[in-house]
């Protein structure tokens, strides 16, 4: 098994070093065969190995069957027209089916036994990152990153930004993370941005409601006395959780006297926990403001300089790299959930009348593997399909959200990402965000079971449309009608004399107010002014009453040849860290021939350092050819470390492949002795050494990791090196 | 004068570009090269046409006089131990003389006259960055960086990492903005990183306390009616604001009667306000904690992980790149005060007793403007001078200080800081950050004055002993003796059946606990237990009394071959949006033709875009062009600009000049035309064009700007394009 998901990796890291040649359009072709290749290779039987060779399904068919037919059930009573609670039911009973499914899937996935503990231990001997304040006792879901990690992570945002930023000249902008509070009371954050959290009522100690109902009733479930009833009443419940409001949860926790699980003293009933940090602006607190949950909000705020910018014309994409923080409960699971993280969020602004997207060819014959809403709600697994035929067949919504999920797998394949552990799953209806019309988040496969990676969000205008409403601020574009046309324009006139007369000092405000309403406001003034003979206003936090004859309403007809809209939104959502970790699982191996030998198949394009510099000893004949080699690799732009402790050349090696190094350089006796000077190289996967000029090797290395070479080509064109072979 | 600057601005930009060739070694050695031109060029009266012409200096020298008199009076008092109540009084003095002198220096600087509002609207203008959160009414001291704002902060930070991280290997790390309070106690920053602030009684708007009496004893000076008597306390008080604390201002503030300069209320006194965004991690503010106020503190707290991952090795630096936090009171001035900055950190760790650098060599003979500690007591202005001769004279205290300070001027002058406004102040004793012992700033000069814009600190031992402390985790580095010693051991040795006996269930943390006292607090037990028979102990919150008995002192030998130290700090510190906004000033330039055309003179290396494409018109036929041309570009990763809105060609030029774009190749009818197709390609600076074929032009484009060929050599030749030269 291992060896055979090797085979996979290894093509996924030669086909990632190729692409990042200088030569794109070459490029390009190669990513397109390469693809092809992956793809059919993935459809014939690897894929399958993994989810459902015909053991595993044996076992998870019956409970497909069970979905798909409590599937059908729903379908026909919504076409029926049956009334709501009786739907209600029906779906509270696919859920219970489709959980029971999935565990079911994740407990035999489970049995591949991924060695955890090993690569966590592996992270924090060679610091690719550790817990933040580790000295101060620690913080959980905090993480450092040390030198290792750094790299990792600078060089996977750098591909990042050639991938999407650079190949689609996007708009790359730098927002604050500070954020006052009214403005993500607009997009929704401050009343929806929270989770449940019941407290210790003793020691303060705080817990997720729903985790620790979920947890409660798992424990119930295992129990020996728990009758039938009981249990049946549990695997109800379980799979509806999510769905629990605040009186529901506090009910259920009541209903099972629920405890504290740590003192098991009494807890208090849910209430709203804010996943925000907040803090305050200036001095005095004078403006109350949150750490921002996501940089989106900052590009809708520059929307209006960004389109300008882009000289008016749309569709644009604006792109942010940067820190976003969420106040989790209690956070577990490592780099997956923490409360502080780096996101790459894209905003493609486009017409809604038109999402079509003019590079949507580059991708359509990709095959990726899509788990859409249909196949959740029928307990099928997910399939390999082209977006071109999921978009033909209704099944991705529009071509923008399809090109953008073809870039997505794409850059997935380059940062090391097993494609056999990757897939795209549609939200269904009661997941999907409050602002989102579709939305398909890549997953990948970890041991923490399946992880929303990247998000691919359809916004629709509701991010616009919210800011421009509270700020009074038109955030809209412009589109070329066909034909121009007439439209009616209707203004509030004032009466300068009767205002300035009836309010001196606030008149020039009031009258200011009174031109800036919209035509919806207009209206509400008119029709007020028909039946009251007033109308009421606030002013800089005072009210006023606008009485008859100071203001009069005017209409004109004007011709237009534009039309304004409010953009729609399609956000693809990156989680760095989330990016990072799987990547690191994906390609963790431990050498057949020693357990104790681990290491990592981290493609060359991403690994933190591309070469090692080895000498044999620590005698000082070997120092001269060190240094130059160091030079000529700094050159090239070759990252590289030295390493010049003592321990055997073996034990070197093991410490380079730990910190994913692809290639090492070693300078031995021959290389002091014999002229013309020659040092061997090695490959981090296959063990293969081969031997060269000292000369030609940082031009050998920088040709494998730019990709301009690959390992097969190098061991045929030099003689394999064949002592210290397995070392 | 503006040509003049601008002859010297070329050569940098054309040195820059060349640097940034892979070819590093020769690249090395131009730099060598350039460095002496531009030091001589700079000593041989530039640098001094603008700081001390014959002019200025005849106003200025009877200033100096009269500082260095009180210099040298202080010095002598100093000398011969007179009471500390006598120095103080002189010293005093001392500081009203320089503030005298510095206000003049600044008031004949100003009459450069340097047109910020231009610059400020091209910023705006052209969304380089803007205030945050604009749309809705904006908050102050917060800025985003738009997409031409956004690639020149980048590009920089490349630079810095190619230059710093790169260039000597340094490890970088990234750590969490979040930070308990714990953590900053201990850095000192809770107690000690406050402004003084006042409130208006009844409005509660906030001021900083120094800045109000100071513009308030400078008006007093204005108002006719002040008293001589009067005038000379405000001369008196005014260079002493800086030194005095909450109780000295408050009892000021009464004397002077200060008032709210907005509403004429009354004022509080003083109070401390901390300038940290405080906040809480976890749910129930069970964290209490705060956004960084620099990004050192992460290195700190990291250090034995850096340790081990350099293999116990001294010296080596760590660098953090990363968003800090300053909650200002009122910050103004753009760019230059921000609540929210970007920064990067070396932490250099170095044994104290070698304070050496292999090599500093490499910059020894490097003239920088030193405005040394001794100059300003002085009343001399800076002087150039080689950082070797500043080293053998003791200006600067160590070799890895001066070898940073020589870093940090080459990386100035790649970023296009205008060197003849650039200098290194050295801190004077008192404004020393309580934790460092010699502190050079770089400062620019801008129309704000001079600007801190990087600092370089030893922070000797003083943070790593802090933390140490308080967390009890020993933080040093070991250094092998030069020949073995021996040492003596105490160990603390617990009887486990009295302690057992006497604590029960607390018995195994108190011996714990006893266990693991360090030599000092084993001295203080020994001696305790002499004189009390007890030594009572704090375990786990709880007081806990150790009884005769209960432990025994064992002291051993021991022969040692490596004894422990706390290492040094040395600290680069860099500001990024304040060496942004300095080169984009001291880049700023209106063309002599026509004032209302301004452009960015900015290195090609940090440029926003290399270069622009323009069709001459929107003609169908020019677009096959531009296609491959931007192909070609992208294909040799040169970043560009296409713009094919309508607009003359001259006002295309102007829009690319206002972002900086140094070259522009231009589409027109004879490329179309005649065979083989050929374009123009003109440079920003000279507005020369010249002609090549399209296939060649980007080729050009990149040499140009990987600095493997200059303006001159491709204006040889190539034929030079006259039509539209003024474009």
């Amino acid at each position: 098994m291992l060896k055979h998901c090797f085979a996979i990796l290894y093509i996924s890291r030669r086909f990632t070093a190729r692409i990042s040649k200088t030569k794109l359009i070459e490029a390009e072709k190669l990513l397109r065969r390469q693809e092809q290749f992956i793809s059919d290779a993935f459809e014939f039987g690897r894929y399958t190995t993994r989810m459902s060779n015909s053991e595993v399904e044996k076992i998870l068919s019956p409970l497909r069957l069970l979905v798909k037919e409590q599937g059908d059930i729903v379908r026909k009573m919504k076409e029926d027209g049956v009334p709501v609670i009786d739907i209600q039911q029906a779906v509270a009973e696919l859920k219970v089916r489709k959980k029971k499914l999935k565990d079911k899937e994740d407990e035999l996935a489970g049995k591949e036994d991924f060695p955890r503990q090993k690569l966590e231990e592996t992270i924090k001997r060679r610091f690719l990152y550790g817990q933040a304040f580790e000295i101060y006792g620690g913080v959980s879901g905090l993480y450092d990153f040390g030198p290792v990690g750094c790299m990792l992570k600078n060089n996977m945002i750098s591909e990042w930004r050639n991938h999407f930023i650079m190949h689609d000249q996007m708009l790359e902008v730098d927002c604050t993370m500070l954020t006052p509070e009214q403005v993500l009371k607009t997009s929704g954050h401050v009343e929806r941005f929270a989770d449940l959290m019941v407290k210790d009522l003793k020691t303060g100690s705080c817990f997720r409601a729903d985790h620790l109902l979920e947890a409660h009733l798992e424990k119930v479930l295992q129990e020996k006395g728990t009758t039938d009833e009981v249990k049946d009443r549990c695997h109800k419940l379980l799979p509806q959780l999510d769905n629990f409001g605040k009186e529901e949860l506090a009910k259920l926790l009541k209903e099972f006297d629920v405890k504290s699980p740590l003192t098991g003293n009494e807890i208090s009933d849910p209430v709203d926990f804010n996943l925000m940090f907040q803090t305050s602006i200036g001095p005095g607190g004078a403006i109350p403001s949150y750490l921002r949950p996501e940089t989106a909000q900052g590009i809708f705020l520059n929307f209006k300089r960004l389109l300008e910018f882009n000289q008016g014309k749309l569709p644009f994409a604006a792109v942010q790299i940067g820190t976003s923080f969420r106040n989790e409960i209690s956070p577990r699971a490592g780099l997956i959930r923490v409360r502080e993280f780096q996101m790459g969020e894209i905003e493609h602004f486009v017409d809604p009348e038109d999402k079509s997207h003019p590079k949507f060819s580059t991708v359509a014959d990709l095959r990726v593997p899509l788990y859409s809403a249909k196949a959740q709600v029928s307990g099928q697994p997910p399939s390999l399909m082209s977006l071109e035929d999921a978009l033909n067949q209704g099944i991705i919504n529009n071509e923008t959200l399809g090109y953008f999920m073809g870039r997505i797998f794409q850059f997935c394949v380059k940062i090391g990402i097993d494609i056999t552990r990757l897939r795209f799953r549609q939200h269904m209806d009661n997941e999907m965000a409050h602002y989102a019309r579709d939305c398909w988040d890549a997953e990948c496969k970890t041991s923490y079971g399946w992880v929303e990676c990247v998000g691919c969000a359809d916004r629709s205008c509701y991010d616009l449309t919210c800011h421009a409403k509270c700020t009074k601020v038109n955030l809209v574009a412009e589109r070329s009608l066909s034909a121009p046309k007439e439209v009616e324009i209707v203004k509030v006139i004032c009466n300068k004399q009767a205002i300035g007369k009836a309010f001196k000092k606030d008149a020039k405000k009031i009258q200011e107010h009174l031109e800036g309403l919209n035509q919806e406001e207009i209206a509400m003034l008119e029709q007020s002014m028909q039946t009251d003979k007033a109308f009421k206003i606030v002013v800089g936090g005072s009210n006023f009453t606008v009485a008859e004859g100071m203001v009069s309403i005017k209409r004109n007809k004007k011709r237009v040849q534009v039309e304004e809209f409010v953009p729609s939104v399609i956000e693809p959502s990156f989680g760095f860290g989330r990016l990072l970790y799987s990547s690191l699982e994906h390609n963790f191996k431990i050498r057949a021939a020693d357990e104790q030998r681990c290491f990592f198949a981290l493609p060359p394009a991403i690994a933190p350092y591309k070469c090692s510099l080895l000498p044999l000893s620590n005698k000082e004949e070997f120092k001269p050819f060190i240094t130059q080699l160091s030079k000529n690799l700094t050159q090239l732009g070759v990252s590289h470390k030295v390493d010049t402790t003592s321990g055997s050349i073996g034990k070197r090696y093991a410490r380079t492949d730990e910190i994913a190094i692809p290639f090492g350089i070693t300078v031995d006796f021959d290389t002091v002795k014999i002229e013309p000077h020659t040092a061997t190289l090695r490959e981090r996967d296959t063990l293969v050494q081969i031997r060269a000029e000292v000369d030609e090797l940082p031009k050998i290395v920088a040709s494998l990791v730019t990709g301009q070479s690959n390992w097969d080509e190098i061991m045929q064109k030099y003689p394999v090196f064949q002592e210290q072979v397995n070392k």
